[in-house]
């Protein structure tokens, strides 16, 4: 691909096109860890300020799309209560479907930032605008992201994206101020 | 707001006034993380130490109340539990339910401690007598709390700061006399 | 009580007496967490290496007992899949717990071990003969044991202690025998 | 057993005659918790990364098995999804159920890796081609495998392993081929 990546600046510039944030779930929006019950429940585990930023993302004008290879209930009602747009299940080839949400919203490869953690999410990381990995994620995938998140998967490393592309776009500012009354700030 | 932030004496001094404290619930008195399971049940975690901290407090004569954002049955159990005083769940406006929560105790902003960690904390944090974040709190939290405790969320920062507080009231010796013997203390 | 705390041959030496090692449960078999449905369960996590460590004991001659304030049928199903012999839950007293464990017995208190982590363990750890505390414990009852674990509750504070009293008692190697085969040992 | 042991190069020398990967469940391919609910649940949590590993694994040829002492019906359900070959449960006697895995299959010691945590897996990780331990396992297991992993159980030891045997085969690259896109490789 070519990439010139990892500078800061550099990926600010890429941040500042971004209009869809997509996620794979397991092990980016979770620690990647799922449990099993004796009655067969699966049982997966989310971070309560991963879904508040993407609620603020979405109050900002931002997409917000999940891309999991898994199928779970858990993640479909994750996905409800935050509103989340656009959530594609099962979805082993994530290039074909990071194709299909292309199509469905009308946007470029440029527009569109990912954040991944394995092999599957290879494709997809180096194919969007801003290709990113959680700082636990496979070396693989780490090495060919644009960005590698402090955070770990299911430690705030969505949040930490999200806050990376709403502060290069100069909207963080403007999020935050509903909740602070900063005269000495 | 121009708090005089940060010192241990100006804390001290802030806690002995403190005659109600309230908590956020995820993230503060959970890791923030959530769980669900297939079959739709949401899960979350409290620390046993806390809950026992909220006890003490009690009876040191201390007020507990929960204002949290989400609405959650596991909250209500953990509460009634505790015998917790006062619980507003789904108070997406924090300073609303510390409108009611003073009304309904007819206490002032400086008899009441607050312990949060994310954005719609911040208002509340800036109000009460003693505004506190936890130390994995977000950084626009931490920075404006007059104190930060040093364990994280749900791992013992609820307990932490009930203990700092009867401390500077000097009740705390008087809580553990109950437990223990020290002839050689 | 002036007890001659600290040291390992001290230690080693109470050691050598004990023949029962009774467990607090929620911080010290457990990581302190109690997680809550939306239905009503709660849910409580065990380190199966504690449990296998007290199948050990029980096997080397050692009785096993757990003395916890709450009231779990969770506890109970695992004191039940390890065959611990006595249970005391809703003990809020603990002191009194440790009566009536000793009124069954026959045992005297230097012939026992007991492991706590709070406020309410203290009594007991001040009166058995090996009083411990988890890595992890509360300061107050860390500085009144004879003994603290460098494990955290939940993470083999459990195993280490068996592990201390079977070393001891010279009964380890006999313990490992069964498993190893180390003609290069 | 006077095995040549440690050296990296005779690991992978091991490594390159395996054709059966075995491992045992709890602290290995769990964290060694599992958690228990008021109403009888049994819970367990594995790690997805090594999940997609197994899948690797298989893909390249490789056979994967579950041995473990204890029954649980989520282990079966983990199986089943991963479409683990041999799964052996309640085998509290590991050197047995390894006497009838390589008689179900055919294959001689050397061409078995397995990955243990505790005392009951010793005799195994003894006998086996390639006789491994992950980073938290018990002491007595560490200092007779042949390899540690650096990863503790749950959080990754298991695809450690299947990765170091893929590359030793000279399969790694090939495995990951099939996501990468490297002209800048």
């Amino acid at each position: 691909m070519g990439k010139d990546k990892g500078s800061l600046e550099k990926n600010a510039e890429r941040a500042r096109k971004i209009r869809l944030i997509a996620f794979d779930v397991d092990g980016v929006l979770t620690d990647g860890k799922v449990a099993w019950s004796s009655s067969g429940e699966e049982i997966k585990s989310f971070d309560i300020k991963d879904g508040h930023g993407m609620k603020l993302a979405k109050r900002a004008g931002i997409i917000i799309a999940f891309i999991t290879g898994r199928t779970s209930s858990a993640v479909q009602q994750r996905a409800d209560e935050l509103g989340v747009d656009h959530v594609y299940q099962g979805a082993v080839d994530k290039k074909a479907a990071l194709d299909s949400l292309l199509a469905e919203t009308g946007l470029a490869d440029e527009e569109v930032a990912f954040l991944g953690d394995d092999l599957i999410d290879i494709p997809v990381v180096q194919r969007v605008g801003l290709g990113c990995a959680v700082s636990d994620g496979v070396e693989e995938v780490r090495t060919r992201a644009d960005l590698v998140t402090s955070a770990p998967g299911g430690g705030g490393a969505g949040r930490e994206l999200i806050e990376f592309i709403l502060r290069a776009q100069g909207l963080w500012d403007d999020v935050i101020s509903k909740y602070v009354s900063d005269s000495d700030a």
